[in-house]
């Protein structure tokens, strides 16, 4: 097993990672950047080191300095949370370089995941259905219109080094398509440094759905069913559950059959998220591969009862998967309601600063991961998210009864947050049925 | 199902049971003690109404006010809690005539199973197995004497009225009878104003084990496993898990049998508690059935995924029990530990006062049932409990790293508690083989 581990991020999945380290008798190395001094991850390690300055550039995302904090304290392996690092094949890299265990798939997995029209060309060879779309890049507005017309508008016209919903564009017709082609083209080129655009059918009132897979060394490869994350505002999820309300036991078996094979079509080893949209027909597309731990990976250990951050130091310490598919069993259902330190009242923006007073929910079937505590500062320099409040009930029913409980006794005293949006989502009647898609806030919020 | 329900109890246990009624949108009524003015149950309540001054004689032991609360608010039910009235045949009675639900067993229950010796008497002609001993009460030294022959030394005396350790004396030998029977007679006479005393087998270096029983109102009775709760100090339990490391699936199916037998013989309703011991050969013997909510129920509703206190109220509410026997499943592994405001490196005195600062553990599998919040009193008028701190894992060895991990994460500055000794205990050698009995902390220890 692992002996020690850094952690090269910060906030609440610093702190789930030194949890897990922990409970598995692995030692614990947090870094830090000079706003995040006095942050709970560095209180909570075993050790601690300042990487630089606040902005990531210059710590979280320097790798120079994380590589020195791992040599320096001896580090044998280093887990990247979720974005910063954690989907540069370039990091990977170089920790197998410096004989540091990268807690994540191959370097080389990582890069060929990260080219979206790359992606798409395995997964047409792997049989994974993929939204009907040009193969492969897309050269000039000829070609651009020519593959719109085979696929039929309304059509995404898509950077290929984009991801996360940015570097998108929807054309709903021939006659848009040209100017818009050539915009995105400069856009992409700016944004990314790559203008390689390729074009996809427009699937119209998606559910987003994704596949937890975990894969060991050894080719073992299995799923942990589906996470329903359809609720977005602007492309970044708000609220994610497990199981699906509108996943039949059917679909959820072919779905997850796809995403082995899509694991299996690029040898995926630790563990790893398959996106797929579901239209109204119950037709299935593959949209990405994150090759990281999810933010809303707790609903489904809650649904499944596998720890997903310890099976990664388990397979990252070269173990042997402990289960097959048909150990794995969905049971009762899990909701996690992101909650975000920004002013939900006046267009979500966001509200650092010192937090007063907070106080938890607690009680049966609810956790909390979170770096926050009485006092604590919320710096400006990061991403808004301070806490994530996952319930768990026996049914769809009992779990939103239980968030609105949990939601109803939070308090966070200091800095404005999204807890009375997310608890008119929880009160919204689309939402308790289960009808919605991934455009349910813009319909039902007017945002 | 309930519209209203008036919690007649304060601290974690209010907390816990606003949480269910919540959850199952009844509506709550809240009362408090002066000292408890600003108690988190009383801000988690739909309404709150003062029912006296400090001294639970005057508030949470004074039945006409409980019960002109009930009235004033018009709740339909009471829910008793743990302690206080909750095991008060009089109390259930007078709710019964003031046309209000109270939350658990009849009257006449709750009085039967009050009678240490009646309640002997009943489960001998259930054919629930007891500790041998005398067929109810022994009159004198004569009698004493001759019911020990037959029992074998060592033998407990033990005063009919009293209860929770309170009225037992050890004899080794025939000759230190005779004085000790006289001794504990008067003082049996003094503290309980009854001098009725029985004699029992003593049973050497026992493991405390207790079976959570759910009966609804049309004789349907199960049971939810067994909880170990033989971790005590002086009587009192200090940490309890489910299941125990060393009943068998053939014991538990044997206890099983006898808990829901114990339960029958008193046409048991809503939640109860047999209580066991288990001597070294594996015989278990009845001791008594606390017929009321348990501190430690955390640990069945983790390894049962049944929310005991939603089905009190279901069962009040005049549901059917909604699950059988066979649906019952005890899967992974769950500890509580009751963290208490008392000084554990000074005798474990209570140690009452302002908590500065508090920062509760999180994350995977970690429950929290608390009242506390930064910057609240815990006024020394009431029991030191202050917070339950209970973790899930696949399995022992997992639940105690989590446990461990826990602790380790929980900050209450401002009183002193007992983390600390709960650390140790979770380090113990003998612990953590599963190797140990009731007088655990007194030998490992010293205490």
């Amino acid at each position: 097993m692992l002996k020690k581990v850094l952690i090269a991020n910060r906030g609440e999945i610093a702190v789930r990672i030194i949890r897990a380290c922990r409970e598995l008798n692995i030692k614990t190395v947090a870094v830090y950047s000079e706003v995040d001094r006095g942050a709970l991850h560095t209180k909570l390690a075993d050790e601690a080191i300042c990487i630089g300055a606040g902005p990531a550039k210059d710590s979280y995302l320097n790798i120079e300095n994380i590589i020195s904090a791992a040599k320096l304290s001896e580090a044998d392996a280093i887990h990247p949370g979720y974005g910063f690092l954690s989907e540069n094949g370039e990091f990977a890299s170089v920790c197998k370089d410096y004989n540091i265990e990268f807690i994540g798939p191959e370097a080389a997995t990582i890069d060929c995941l990260g080219n979206k029209s790359k992606a798409r060309e395995i997964m047409i060879k792997a049989g994974v259905p993929i939204i009907p779309g040009s193969k492969g890049a897309v050269l000039d507005e000829e070609e651009a219109l020519k593959e719109a017309e085979i696929v039929g508008y309304p059509v995404m016209v898509k950077a290929s080094a984009g991801g996360g919903g940015r570097g998108i564009r929807i054309v709903k017709s021939k006659e848009e398509l040209i100017s818009v082609f050539k915009t995105a083209k400069t856009e992409a080129k700016n944004a990314f440094g790559d203008d390689t655009m390729y074009i996809e059918k427009f699937i119209e009132n998606p559910r987003h759905i994704e596949f937890q897979i975990l894969g060991d060394s050894y080719g073992n490869i299995i799923h942990l069913g589906e996470r329903d994350c359809s609720i977005q505002r602007r492309h970044q999820k708000v609220l994610e559950e497990a199981p699906s309300a509108i996943i039949s036991k059917d679909l959820r078996e072919k779905m997850g059959e796809a995403a082995i094979k899509a694991g299996k079509a690029v040898n995926y080893k630790n563990a790893g998220t398959i996106e797929f949209l579901v239209d109204k027909y119950g037709d299935f597309y593959f949209m990405e591969i994150n090759t990281r731990i999810q933010v809303e990976h707790p609903v489904t250990e809650a649904v499944t009862g596998i720890d997903i951050v310890k099976e990664q130091l388990k397979i990252a310490s070269g173990e042997t998967l402990s289960f097959s598919q048909e150990d794995i069993k969905v049971k009762g259902h899990a909701i996690e309601c992101r909650i975000n330190a920004e002013d939900s009242r006046n267009g979500f923006r966001p509200s650092p600063g010192k937090i007063n007073f907070v106080h938890f929910p607690g009680g049966s079937g609810v956790r909390i991961d979170s770096a926050i505590y009485n006092e604590c500062t919320i710096p400006p320099t990061y991403d808004s998210m301070i806490a994530k409040l996952i319930v768990y009930g026996k049914d769809r029913y009992e779990a939103i009864c239980k968030m609105r409980r949990a939601l109803s006794e939070f308090i966070i005293d200091g800095v404005n947050t999204n807890i009375d949006f997310q608890f008119e989502i929880l009160n919204n009647k689309a939402f308790n049925e289960g009808v919605f898609d991934t455009s349910f806030i813009e319909k039902e919020f007017g945002l």
